[in-house]
């Protein structure tokens, strides 16, 4: 999974790698990182992706985190072509089948049992708005409240619940109807360390003047990764669960980026020491990205009638098997999850060096989703462009984009990691100077 | 894909297929088509499934139409698996790779360009939902308007946008808020006849003091399939089409179910011979049932700012590796759609037979999705029970389950369409009486 | 109360009417009336008012019904001004007073006992809009759903709630948010009689998939003043109510405009023998024109906790006491109901000679709510204009203005009548020809 | 306008304040005032009210701030029932009638003039609620934006529109629908101190990522009344209002309460030198008591199109002439301001000795708008029990009643304001002990 260092190109790299026409002509304009990342890739393995003209790229985006166990996996790949070969069952809907049997005694057995937790699964659709959607869904029919508190610069997807819990303006701007339902609250450290937590928050719903209607549900992410890499402290974390349970409100924690071992451990909550009544995951749960997500929530609050949420891809066959065999090979033991932390802990000191060299940019970031926030306007972009350039797929985050965010499969070797940064590191240095 | 037709189990049946006791313990109970059809797959061929104690199905209901093909269609499987094995792109986003130009220009070349349909293509994430997401937000946006026209009977998803345009009373009351900005209108035949088209629509509209918020968009299904397999007729199609363009409203027409070929031409709404503002594609996309959706629309409506609505599986590679397959293999010519109208034809003269020997019974349906309404309660759900113990999936639709609904795979041959019929005309007359 | 006959002035009389500078300097463009009449009133006494250029006017539109009997009607005069100039209470919140006391027990004694209605009385604030607020709200806290049903060209006021009721689009367009919860049905006669009575409605209630939210409530006018003089046939409102009783809906009449005895009886709906669950009353309730508004509903649905519906100016005590004296003065037999009845045909057949002389001009109303519905494009407009020029005050009414509305004052002679319908006899010729 | 002080009532007072059957028998339980002050009113004349059986009660209450002139002021009594006796224009819709010509020169010339106030006025209604919501109509019709932020223990009215923007839960759960478009910032103090004026609030404006949708306007009462008598400092006003300015936000004063010189100025927000966009008037506008309302807004704000905001009772013309007969006599010169800010200053002197002499009782309060926050629970509503038992009318307000809420008409003289505060004194002691 490793591979040499890429040498800069040599020629004009955007003429080098103009996409093809059709793209122009008939695809919307609504796609976005084919225009930072103007190459067409073929092919990839772990960490490295190439394009269609051989030249390699070093992948620390990972799918925005959909990858975490690199590109092709080969400990998953073999199962999958098996699986398919064999003409297993691909597409049943939610039919019970081998393969999701095997998945879900696994994922009992892996995963929620050794954290004792006694979490109903449900298969709400392949994505993780599928998955938000049906844990707003599901809040509301629970408590019989409409209204939902989400927290600035929180990400949850694009459809319209999951929109209106969203904070980033121009995608809100995007449904065409005022969203409401939803009403913001400060994430942590959103004042800089200046306010109490909760402060405002805790008081408001104590107030039976306070105009806020009852919340059904809390919705938070451990690590805000769209919204610029803010990582709430564990007894944030802490307090706004006990919070939520002293005030009768459901805490759906929203672990779709940063769950699957990006933090470390498997869920992201659990160094909080945490239960929420809600998680939702996906993007790396099927370990090889497949489309798939699952909706985890307290067994007593299982009160879905059958059928009364449904979708067409929640039996995605393929990505059982594949997710089956990233549960068996990574979480059997702490080992994976132990190496995650120390790479992480490489990482964020490696751009520590890199801060530390310059002024006005900072390091922030927890496990392995990692970044520096650029408080210059636009540099974090321009460094991005020039990492690209050079050979490595990095993005920004941030309400204002000003986040460089590293999201490396967890796979990723310490040398590939080291060749990373150090493109990263001149690319801060050619772009700030 | 052809296999003896499967004889009937000689010991109990339920007993035998009785689930593992994980989805019992695990699986939340929204769970359904495991309750209706208690085996578990293990594989599959075409228009046959196999469970795990070895017994076959005759396929009637394909994946609720993400199938059309057939499951596993060698066709199709070779090129996946090749494409898989070379460590091809499997996840990327919305970037361009060498299988998404592949599917684009082989889409404008076989499906836009000689239906002179001037639509740009979004990729919307891999749902039907997310393809009516997506629509719905760009007629708001494009119109600046926020109320849509739905129909009763409507089926269009279970994310809030899509949701608010679905008629079903119970999938409704799962969202757990008031769902608004939609407005029902009867749809063809919901009046037995009686009424004129659009009398109701078109004055109330026209009429200042109508109280209706003037519409961005009007979604509409050519057949709605779960609804009830209720056929709008080409003209009511027409009709409809001439009233939007007359009101400045833009007409979605969601093709999810009966697009690729259900009704035989490649979009249903071919055969009216109008061109829809915007359209959605999901289900039998891919082809080979992987999660895939489009939104296809008028390129003047491409109003979309990059990145305005994104997702994390809108770049699915294999399934536009066996997409592209599908469409250079069935979409060349037009013998697949001539030969699916032809065995819809046949179907339905089946049925017609099977209605004419049962009073309460009537046959109804368009191209291959074809069906039997049961005015007797409960009778439509324990003829599909007596073919699931005879070795044939079909399902129910409609508001009360009322009618028997087969969406066999397109594939599927003469004979086993016949060995199908056979079991679902026994399974009728042993019932009724 | 009757007066000679007005001459038509000699001068222009436009520039002898032009309002003081002040309303367009000052006024707020929302004005409306006065830009129809520009004139300055000065004085009224039963059906005629006076301008401060000593003009008489015989008055045709009553405060849009607020004045059913008469301006400044003597027989509630003397006792206002009694109650005033003692220093009775004025202004009470809703704390007893003995004006309060008194109109109670009257209302009980003459309206309400004698009609069987068990109805509870509540004070919602003095306006209609209050009233229809109020009624709102309670049907919701008592179902526990928010969707209500309202009628094409219904209107019931400009507050939000009243708003989205309301059919008019350009005052909808007034509110600024998107007015939902409200889903419009034809009201009758909508199709011209072609289409049997409540198809649309009854069907889609029925059905689950019909995609309506179950409405708390159904909200309808007997006749609909604003709308256009759309009078609602008596089995239509009996079939309405018994819908609404089967299916569990709250009925709700707005007799704000058509109660008081506009109609003949004190209440609307009493001639088709229906008892409403909820009745709004404003407008003529005070008898004097001052603000005063009633919500009317069954003992059993007063679910309402102390306060939680309140407001300043539900204690207007000088408006009781007219109330009360009008209860008395005009409500203790029959007779009063049956002159109305009388005047209201004889409005009606000289409306009819008018109309039978005019192609494209017919008749239109109930009781005392009578009017002219002109075919041609402005043509009410333009007659309304010419009867103010010749001293009689009446206004347009429905969707395009295309209805003469005329509610003079219940107390208005046969004489000041026939006035009024020679005039308006004159302009309708002088406009047409 | 002096009386002597009352003699506690020597037999049970209760008993002998018993209201006639037919409050419980006809009025809805919605009743509330009548259930604390169980006396049945008859006659009133300054700060004095005479119940049926004689007993006189010092009207601390004023009419919730209604009747800032008194009962029955005889200097606008006088014109009133001349006005009256002449048969002059009662009800005119928008119709110009003389008395309201003079009203709106009145108004302009001693209001708006001397102010430099460059408004519009607009008639929208005649209550506090109309016109909060015109205000909120037009803010949104102006900016095309559809959220308010409002304030933590706002209160604005009981129609849906303005209840949206109300604290109280009690009364917001009557809405019977999710109240949505609204969002809830803290108001000024609402931390105790701890933290920054607008912290929050312009944090998450600035913020593209924070998730509130862009509001149309604020809306912000000077000195909360309902919401307990919280007091804004002035620079937290001024901050606010260029806090909007900055952001492109309008600002809407809520002053239906503390204008018309509770505060003393004639609007309360003349003190802190700052000009709302849209300023709402209402309870004692009229200077009588009667209904009457009025909305002002920059001129360039006037958008509304004629007749779009509308109302049957807009025109009430005896409002009118008390109206401007009040403004004629208190707001010529400054000397009703001052002896406002005088008597204001005398009764919190007052207060706070009471204050001072209880511990867990703070004086507060702004102009003649002053009361007593009691820690200790359901303290506040006992005291104003004794103290109606010894006759005097107090209220409590506030989220938890907690607050004792003095609004003497500001006519008061300083011996009944003494000898109302002297039973307030023994009340609180009698209470407490």
């Amino acid at each position: 999974m490793t591979a040499t260092v890429v040498t800069p190109p040599t020629t004009d790299p955007v003429r080098e790698n103009a996409l093809p026409d059709v793209y122009d002509r008939v695809e919307s304009e609504v796609r976005s990182y084919c225009r930072n990342w103007p190459a067409t890739m073929a092919s990839a393995r772990g960490s490295w992706m190439t394009d269609t003209s051989g030249r390699q790229y070093l992948d620390f985006f990972a799918g925005a985190g959909a990858l975490n166990y690199g590109h092709n996996n080969p400990v998953l790949k073999a199962p999958l072509i098996d699986y398919l070969s064999q003409d297993s069952i691909v597409h049943s809907l939610d039919m019970a089948t081998a393969a999701k049997t095997e998945f879900l005694e696994t994922f009992e057995r892996l995963i929620l049992r050794p954290r004792s937790l006694d979490y109903k699964v449900q298969f709400p659709g392949p994505t993780g708005a599928n998955a938000v959607e049906s844990a707003l869904k599901l809040a509301r029919k629970v408590t019989g409240r409409e209204s939902i508190i989400n927290f600035t610069n929180a990400f949850h997807g694009m459809t319209l619940g999951a929109l209106s819990v969203t904070g980033n303006s121009m995608k809100r701007a995007g449904a065409g109807i005022p969203l409401v339902h939803a009403t913001p609250m400060p994430y942590d450290n959103y004042f800089g360390g200046i306010t109490e937590d909760f402060h405002w928050f805790e008081r408001v719903l104590d107030d039976s003047g306070g105009g806020l209607n009852h919340p059904a549900a809390v919705i938070v992410e451990t690590v805000q990764g769209e919204g610029g890499l803010n990582v709430a402290r564990m007894e944030w974390l802490r307090a706004l669960a006990e919070l939520c349970q002293r005030r009768d409100i459901l805490l759906i924690v929203d672990d779709v980026q940063m769950g699957c071992g990006r933090t470390g451990a498997f869920f992201s909550f659990e160094e909080a020491g945490i239960v929420p009544d809600i998680v939702t995951l996906s993007k790396s749960i099927s370990g090889y990205g497949l489309p798939m997500a699952l909706t985890l929530f307290r067994r007593d609050l299982d009160v879905w009638a059958p059928g009364e949420h449904n979708g067409t891809f929640r039996g995605h066959n393929p990505a059982f098997v594949t997710a089956t065999k990233a549960l068996e090979t990574y979480w059997k033991s702490a080992t994976f999850a132990e190496n995650t932390a120390a790479k992480g802990q490489h990482v964020r000191d490696r751009l520590e060096s890199i801060a530390a060299a310059h002024e006005g940019i900072s390091a922030r970031g927890r496990g392995m989703a990692q970044g520096l926030k650029c408080e210059e306007k636009d540099l974090a972009a321009a460094i991005c462009a020039t990492a690209f350039e050079r050979g490595v797929l990095m993005e920004t985050s941030g309400p204002s984009d000003e986040v460089i965010k590293l999201l490396p499969p967890l796979t990723t070797s310490t040398e590939d990691l080291d060749a990373g940064l150090d493109i990263l590191a001149e690319a801060v240095a050619t772009t700030v100077s």
